[in-house]
């Protein structure tokens, strides 16, 4: 059994990542939160996860080095600094970063930027979204990187290709572009769906999240697939195997 | 069995048209095209179908009312002054003008309409459309008119609730907008969604063209209904007895 | 501010309705269980929801006689002679008695009554569900609830039009049956759809459940709805209007 | 430009790719039908195509030899002695079968089973599909198809897991096993989705055929494809780089 660590624990993630700790049968090691001591909890843990914030990043790096400890970082909004650390830290430990912890968005990702590969430009790529009334954003993060890996599987770049809030006067659809669509309303967790589009047939992939608890079960899955790895960075496909 | 002459009868749906008269049962009474005198097919004609142009409108009207025949209008890029020669025609003979001939999306923008009225603006209200890759416009006008349909359910304008093209950083959705997105790819020959999105629950209205026969279909149930009118100016909506 | 009894108040949806009750702003006058007497919360109620068991129907049906309090009955299982006992309980207070308390779902089902009722047997229903793996029966409740609506608006009898479990050599569809198909598994807490299906075109309509909170919700503005009401046997499409 | 014979050219889908020659810049080099010697095609052409009947395959297979000509095998109903001679042949000639042409079912099908490689035993799969009121057969050949390849990446026996037609009081869904479920309606041209279900999250992929010429350009691209190639029997995957 694990004894997994929360950096942030009493967060809305943090709280949803120990009930995913039990769920998983796996034994909750302890929480620290703002201002509290990472090497309290280290001493108890098996591998750590941080879902803090950008500042916490370094001393709870720090931490999990002197303890030796793999973590699993879940934190959003970093810049590059804070990617310049985590691959520090991955000389020295196991550190598995990621802005979308869902298997089922990793494995869409690994799919689409395959279909991407394998169908040419006669198939037009649209990416549509829905989410919760209360988003200030769009399209969402995990819509542009599916559009990331849709461009990943083309061998192009989704800035040069993207067409995002299509309105008006556009003319005909230029070929080879990926275009992003979004819908706000009610508490939808998050729907996503890329499109691929042909003469007379087309593709959909879709994800469908019915609330935030797939985001925690798994960040724990992907922290109990970093225990006793190798000193590296490592992402969520291969906590996969893709 | 009602004959039904075609005025714009080598157009794409000119041509539908005459399909869709046969496979009705009816009988094509001829047809006319630039250049061509409408008077020559009224005398064959019970009813007259126009498809032709905004600038022929006048003519055809004349024609119509010449002969005492009922006239269904679906040509597009109508103005205000052609809908004053529709009234002033409408004296004289049935006239049914509509920009969207297909009873499917008739009988969606009514239940849409009355979605919108019975549910509160705690339910977010959303239409995203999807159409082929040469549509040079977004968003459709079968989703303005599906977007009327649900102002008029609530009572607002559409022009002052609108939001299209959301992209960026858009703030919360504020309550009692109507949302618009418009994905392009491939040969769609129209799919229209209205969602409605509450907290914990949503109600989505769809229809699916497979093609444009569906409008010109519509068009002929539309002429068959209309023969026997008084005189007066009708809209789709009442061909289905809504 | 309305005082709301529930009866049943430690099932799932007992403990669910406590909640909505606060939500809407009303007051939770107290519930009671299995063993426990009626009568002694209807002194600080103003109205009763019940969603206990049909062997406790006939006495909580007479404590709230008793009281002259309305009562909103969500208790499934309900025989031909519970019928009968609200039947007669709705001389002396209004009851409304449903299977499906949604306003979302009370919705679809008069808008699916009314498209079945304007488009003809050329329009084929085929009506779909998805449920979590642990239900056991198929077609949901709700599936043949909105089944009975396109029946009704149909004007005929469902049990005489309904196939269930197409599978095998089937043969052609036979104009005017209702299809239903049922999907199991995960977590899904409801989703269903109506189909119209034509020649060329298609109408969709759907309902998506993310979770349970929806029917209780609907129980308390039933139950806001019903106070003040003349005895008699009430339904949830008069709450919302239809 | 490849000189392509059709055999079987007066049937709806030898007039398709009859088409479908001409829109891939390719030049048709002649068809033939019952009754008619095969050889008096094989001089002007480079590839066959075949889409005719069981019955007609051994002739066609040895004219086809007898000519050297690669041949691609759209023929459906065959029975295990129609591999036995497509094996023989394929000593001699590269010769390619398949039960599904389309290019986008081929790729849905090489994701699904990826996917369902990925993803364990609590990803309950589901699949569902809606064809034309015509079709007499349910589940679709094409949805059996997507539940081999979701079987194979789980490697398991479909026929061991399939469960159709669900109806009635059916218990808890079982773990592993593959639900089909069938509409019909219209003239849906096929639609099919393939549904992975999880606690709290779902994945779905889904093929929409607009009408049937996607077949006969899938044909068309095979036999281009199979032009050059080696002796041997092939597969669509193969077509695509699978």
């Amino acid at each position: 059994m694990a004894r997994i660590g929360i950096i942030g624990s009493q967060g809305r993630m943090g709280q949803a990542i120990a009930a995913a700790i039990g769920e998983a049968g796996e034994q909750f090691a302890g929480g620290v939160d703002k201002g509290e001591d990472v090497s309290s909890i280290t001493q108890a843990a098996d591998v750590l996860i941080d879902f803090s914030s950008p500042a916490a990043l370094e001393g709870n790096l720090d931490a999990a080095m002197a303890a030796g400890l793999p973590i699993v970082i879940g934190t959003t909004g970093l810049e590059e600094r804070h990617h310049w650390l985590i691959d520090a830290a991955a000389q020295a430990i196991p550190v598995l970063q990621t802005g979308n912890t869902s298997l089922g968005v990793t494995l869409l990702a690994h799919l689409v930027r395959e279909a991407a590969a394998r169908l040419g430009d006669d198939w037009d790529i649209e990416i549509v979204e829905t989410h919760h009334r209360m988003k200030v954003d769009a399209p969402s993060g995990t819509a542009l990187l599916l559009g990331e890996a849709a461009a990943k599987g083309r061998e192009v770049s989704l800035a040069d290709h993207a067409v995002r809030g299509r309105d008006g006067i556009t003319g005909r659809r230029e070929a080879g572009t990926i275009g992003f669509a979004a819908l706000r309303g009610g508490s939808v967790a998050g729907d996503h769906t890329v499109h691929f589009l042909a003469d007379n047939e087309r593709l959909s992939f879709s994800h469908l999240a019915e609330n935030r608890g797939i985001f925690a079960k798994g960040a724990v899955r992907a922290a109990q697939w970093l225990m006793g790895k190798q000193p590296g960075r490592y992402t969520m496909p291969e906590v996969l195997g893709l």
